[in-house]
């Protein structure tokens, strides 16, 4: 090959701009289309109902805020027990004059067809519903085919729901089995980042083309402006490949769950634990064996966490977007009572968590027990 | 110090997310508030100014869309030479029912004080105005401090003027020799990758804080959400204490304006070529010597800028984010003629570009004209 020349540095520095004709554009390009390829290869998606976003929390924006683009009424609900990123969103299609609403949970935080037809039915006029599938502070596990089949059977017709169903699969991806095609929903919401991919590079699946709030320099489709990240997005190809599989999420879940029975198991013997919901057991496949909510008699949250953190030990008070705030909303929304809600820990596993990582927890959350 | 053990995959997997509060979450938090200090050492403002984005394009969009959450009325103005995230962002604000307007530009592509002040009068509430420093298709400089003294002046108040001036830096930083605080502007933006950083992190100076229309998880104090991508700021803060120190940003800048004085003499006695616009000379300060734009008779372009690419050189023809559109909004902007909007490509070098390269480039383009 003969030697290159760069001359297109206000595109990018040399690494290329995908958006660019030349060469190093050229090149950027293949690497993000075959990333966004194999994604879908993964995914069991058409590859063009994948745009490429700096995360989690920008995917839930740019189909939350797409209803700011729809002409016409038409009410946005999401659930209770959303993420901080949809509960924002909410708040600022409020701001901007849209008519929003809630879907109550269930006390493990999962939507259920009931609670989704209450919702349905008390608002009437519901276009677009936003529910996460995987709870990030319970891993309550919602079934979202169950309330697209709702809308369908509520409205007896085609095999498309008249509601949009955008689902937040932050939590889902790589660590349950899903099928994004079966589950009837209009959009989703994937971040590298949990599945040890980048920070600052996730996906959003938009089943057809929409009009966007924001479509900045019109990459992606028009679907997400700004210069495309494409070794970002071949990192992440490389995460669903490796984490994301059919087969590969049912081997990793059967050994997760099979980890969290221990966990809950040795919990459950604890006096002074209280898991959240209560009713949760060690065998119950509605939730997730990746997450796992629990109380502690009188220690608040807060105080456990840092006294497993100096016994070396990482756990957390609720989701990092809104460990800052002293309040739970999603416990809240599941009716936890408020000691519980003071007192609760999410513990949550991984891929290469090991059963004597289990111990070690169980072992040190015995050691702070006697004095705390 | 002990082994740790990781129960927090919810929040991130391994790395660490910087909102959490154990260990790895507070080691990654102090990586990304040591970027943050660095970076606001380099840029000479307060630390508590910048907040980290995915790059320009959201820093432009955050600073603008900030408007929407301002009550009362109030016009958004941005020059007719923005890049395309600014442009676009305009047409939302219309969109969302908010009064813009344009300021017209000279035939370089600079606002001047002159048409900075006939967009103030002529509209009369100007409360926001948008304004690039480098105009990224011409390399012409606006003197975005005589705009603020204009306000200053007309209002015969304060330090501040009563606009926000947003000013987006993306091609001035480590180009340009510029001081944020003395430019007398609220808000302005920075990409990391034109700049030698990774794709997918950004910098928003903003002033004062402010409500802005999303604030996701809260993250960056509410003005960016998502989880903070603490190893990309990091490798910013690196790049912009390698290319944009003071010092640094005048012998890059002087050894630029060496190269590009070679470039333009050269191009001067080529007769089929016109530079955009015609009166740039060779020795003009008020244009950035890392950018140029040239038109060369009869040929395209596309074809010109194909034609080199085939021989080893990668120009473009217009900023990337609309090198997919045909149309050349920046050139109309300027008042360029058809013709010469058509031919028109751009020629943009770098830190590393070299004299050698300078030449491969005349020679290159001699060759192609042979030809074509």
């Amino acid at each position: 090959m003969i030697k290159r020349v760069y001359f297109d540095w206000a595109a990018s520095a040399q690494s290329g701009n995908p958006s660019s004709q030349h060469y190093e554009g050229k090149a950027a390009k293949k690497t993000l289309e075959d990333a966004r390829e194999r994604c879908a290869t993964i995914l069991n998606v058409p590859s063009h109902t994948l745009s490429f976003t700096s995360g989690g929390t920008e995917s839930n924006s740019i189909a939350i805020f797409s209803n700011l683009m729809r002409p016409g009424k038409g009410r946005i609900i999401s659930s209770m027990a959303e993420h901080a990123s949809v509960r924002e969103a909410m708040l600022t299609l409020e701001k901007m004059g849209k008519q929003t609403g809630l879907i109550t949970v269930d006390s493990a935080g999962r939507v259920t067809a009931e609670t989704f037809g209450k919702a349905l039915f008390q608002y009437g006029d519901v276009r677009f519903a936003s529910v996460m599938m995987v709870n990030n502070e319970s891993g309550a596990i919602t079934d979202i085919s169950s309330l697209n089949e709702l809308i369908l059977r509520q409205n007896g017709q085609g095999n498309k729901a008249p509601v949009h169903i955008h689902c937040d699969l932050v939590q889902a991806i790589g660590k349950i089995p899903l099928s994004i095609s079966d589950m009837g929903i209009d959009s989703a919401s994937i971040s590298a980042h949990k599945i040890h991919g980048l920070f600052g590079i996730g996906l959003l699946y938009l089943k057809k083309p929409q009009e966007v709030f924001y479509s900045g320099g019109g990459q992606e489709n028009g679907i997400r402006g700004g210069t495309e990240n494409a070794h970002g997005a071949a990192a992440l190809a490389t995460c669903l490949e490796e984490y994301a599989g059919t087969q590969t999420v049912l081997n990793n879940y059967s050994l997760a769950k099979k980890r969290w029975k221990k966990l809950i198991s040795s919990l459950s013997m604890i006096k002074r634990c209280t898991l959240i919901p209560e009713e949760r057991t060690a065998d119950d496949d509605s939730f997730s064996p990746y997450i796992l909510q629990a109380a502690f008699k009188d220690i608040p949250g807060e105080v456990m966490a840092r006294a497993l953190d100096d016994l070396g030990i990482a756990v957390s008070t609720g989701s990092a977007c809104s460990s800052s705030s002293p309040e739970r909303p999603v416990l809240l929304a599941m009716g936890v009572k408020e000691n519980l809600r003071i007192e609760g820990i999410r513990i949550s596993q991984g891929h290469s968590t090991t059963d004597e990582d289990i111990d070690t927890l169980i072992k040190a959350i015995t050691e702070v027990l006697k004095f705390l």
